[in-house]
């Protein structure tokens, strides 16, 4: 089918390819002129029969929302847009609202799979109509990963799309994913961080290695620590800098609206606004209590508990 | 090759029938006269030409002393016994020392799989010398999980056997599996709480079911998440209860011994303590706090907080 | 000086009570008939000389947004509100605009001290412009807590009394304040409950009585549970269950916003959040993985590791 | 009363000297010959009229054992030794048996005071027997802080004095004092790093300092706080880099064996490690794993998530 992609950039240019290649028509649009096929989203809606699908693939925030305003003004009736980026989901509803006044339809769409998405596919969670979600059935049948076998050849449950629920939904459900994802990275971590520390262990990335088959922990995310520790057995050439998109925050801060206990996704959260900080202001409190034990003649920090301060000048 | 198996419990029973599957002579020997070849370890050494290799797959603690203790008396020079169990790492030099003084070899194995090793089979994890890991060598190629190929048909890094290091570096590599595997559970477990929480999401086994393909978040267990909510779609027939093995205690704790910070998996554990307790004495002291501070005539749990409180009676 | 005061609750009526001790001329209304001085707030304004100074003490939320909206149209250039409720801080500045239409005044006050307050004094940490905070010197000099002198006769550095900074400021700091505190309880909680635990300590509410004198970690709260232990030592009347206010929540959301790690309070917020719970989902989860482990025909939950499981039929 | 005290450091010696004030005559042995009374052990004990009291104040470990086996050649049947050290409370059981042997009675004393308790006084929680205890009543009378009176006059109930139980209960006791105390002073340090990091709180240490009288989080380690910061208001000469004694480590570990959940006490032990870390190998791993998400080709650390990497070359 017809598909218009505004925003080619290393996801919305690979989701371009892969569709391509499974026959669909792609018009694509981008800020930078060597990309794209047409040179505005006037241009775009032109080159599109009606009923129109448009496809949104550009930074959360204001460029999603100034797109989503552009295209109201430019789309009709029974068009039906699709914000495939990783805005808030609570955005979602402000612009199906603003597209319906124009009997535009609207679908968010969570995308995950990276660079690797072009392989292997992309997992696609989707919020919306089912009226909206039929008329972009085929582009999410041919982004999706193809079905998969366990290792007994017979079909694993898993699809990599789902139709979530309503407006916002597919948002909401990506949203959550990365907010487990952040956990998990955080666990391996934990693990690789132990098993580096100690002696006894003499092959750490053959011991992660091995765990890739056969094990309860093995996972795609264990597959590329792997390919992490192949290149760089120990992690040298990587400082311990994390920086975090705005999902794991949002799925935090949803936790806490719905009293969900959530100790593990905040930890790693916690973990990587540390690993941004060049000195700890809670530790710099922390310190100088410990400080105060000793009297206010020491202004060194002193080790040890709070009786056992030597000898503070 | 010949191999002495004590232990034909679930996993010990499994690794047997995956090893004569694979032409291995197994003489084994088991509490549960309806399950062995030999009735007592003196004819189970008995059956066995030297070199011996005896694997020990019986419960961690005592009962896998005691097995230790009793080969050390049947076998001799050049016979290497493997402990598969879930031991403890400190036990294992105890263990080893004890058998040297017989010139008997030791292996410690962390081994992983469950009751899926049968068909996919075992993780296994390694500690020992060279020398003794070259005479078990058959035995490990064929309890390990054939060698996988990724989505391309190229093979993937893991193997599913280590080799980690020296006599305990087996069990402390799967001490830590463990504790990894704790967190991931976890992880997965609060990102459903949250999907399950809210409304905007109705579809919560289709979204979980969709992130098996293409996701970075896609494993193993996820798989056997997927599985669970096809079975029952709310959890309403498993309580949140969740007993902890050792392996998730000495992992925290070994972090604790070696300075390295661990909040993930700590907040694993303490989630299945809690999910044991009737009431929590912690906050039975918090309850408690809040309610003097709406004075002593207060007896009942007040809601809010310090300022909030009205009306104490 | 003449204040008025609306919302004579629990705090309300103790802070109206300690200003009149003091010589204030208090003008109050409530919703209660039997508790007000006057009925309307057009009689309490109408009852105040200008420049007018009006308290306002009411949950937070719609009832102080409405009573705000009310004040703007009664009072007018030059009179002071003063807002001392648990109110988010963002609705601060909301207020402050909504009165400076009319010249009218507006400052925050968290206030803490809870039902103890009458006798101690209340903390008071104040939002609002330097010259609204002089004009209501005269009644947070009196509501604060009289000058406090150290073991040795000296005087203590805290004064009970913040000028923050700008409107908002007053609510930003008692919200932080009450995180603090919620990690405080958590904190004596765990204490309390490792020693409950074990059989070597006999003398459990002996030991925390011990804490309040000479300690380092000897604090209001602790007194307050040694008062709740003379009472029930076992905390055997009192339920393990927390309710949780706004402050908490918005402090961890804050945390979150600006990028600070804040483990400990987060972590005493979900401590509360499982309290109220009857059964988790996320242990649910966690449970039926392990289930899994154990293979299909397994529906009962399982003790033990990935690798413990025996018969499961 | 007579008191052989051995261990002249910075608690020691204050011990000392607040034990003379009170009249008792202190025999003290120190390896610094300026600080002595006696220049050895055996001169120690002949220095004592039987039955005789000898208080243990060295470092915890191998100094403390070697003392106690020196002092049971030297002591006999009636004489009392006590620990007050931070040992380990497992240690205390193995020392008082190897006193029995002689007849020589054994209390393990958890002492809580630092550099204040010379004039504050220590807080004492003691394990052994009543009759042991009871030999030594005095020398505790003296130590422990005056009976404290709360804010209207009347006597608090704490006392700064506790027999915790027997043998080994003592220790137990201060080692949950100081995991609670790492707790305490992490969630002060967390409100303090909220509160500097916006802009809106104006005067960090002036809110700090106000929260030290009537508000529900107000405490000694509070008080301490407001110190650090008038000698220092941003903490601009401390580093956030704390040292961490074996009590809390003993504390969380025994929560582990307890299966009691320890969220704060842990995480505050925790962000301690994290304190010290050059880089942390955890966040290392994170790191590299979001880095294999944009594909082999990028090196360098990108920002965002799973699905925002954009041209990584």
């Amino acid at each position: 089918m017809q598909l218009g992609l505004i925003g080619l950039g290393k996801m919305g240019g690979n989701m371009a390819t892969r569709l391509r290649r499974a026959g669909h028509e792609v018009v694509g649009f981008d800020h930078h002129p060597e990309k794209r096929d047409v040179d505005s989203l006037e241009a775009l809606v032109g080159a599109l029969a009606a009923p129109r699908v448009v496809w949104v693939m550009v930074p959360a925030g204001e460029p999603t929302r100034a797109t989503i305003r552009e295209l109201r003004d430019l789309l009709g009736e029974g068009d039906v847009v699709i914000d495939g980026g990783n805005s808030k989901y609570t955005d979602d509803q402000v612009n199906a609202d603003l597209l319906a006044e124009r009997g535009i339809g609207y679908l968010d769409c969570g995308v995950s799979g990276g660079v690797w998405g072009l392989e292997n596919g992309y997992a696609l969670m989707v919020g919306g109509s089912a009226e909206d979600v039929e008329k972009v059935r085929p582009v999410f049948d041919d982004l999706k990963p193809p079905s998969p076998h366990d290792e007994r050849g017979e079909p694993m449950p898993g699809i990599g799309f789902v139709h979530a629920g309503p407006v916002g939904a597919g948002h909401y459900a990506k949203m959550v994913h990365n907010g487990i994802e952040y956990a998990l990275m955080q666990a391996y971590g934990e693990g690789y961080e132990l098993l580096a520390a100690v002696d006894l262990v003499e092959d750490v990335p053959g011991v992660i290695a091995s765990w890739t088959q056969g094990t309860v922990i093995r996972s795609w995310l264990l597959d590329l620590l792997v390919k992490a520790l192949q290149e760089d057995p120990r992690l040298d050439r990587i400082r311990g800098y994390a920086e975090d998109s705005g999902e794991g925050r949002w799925t935090v801060m949803e936790a806490i609206d719905n009293a969900v206990p959530m100790p593990t996704i905040a930890a790693s959260l916690f973990a990587r606004f540390s690993s941004r900080q060049e000195d700890s202001p809670t530790m710099k409190a922390v310190a100088a209590l410990r400080n105060q034990f000793g009297g206010h003649a020491v202004h060194a920090i002193e080790a040890g508990g709070s009786t056992e301060l030597e000898k503070p000048a």
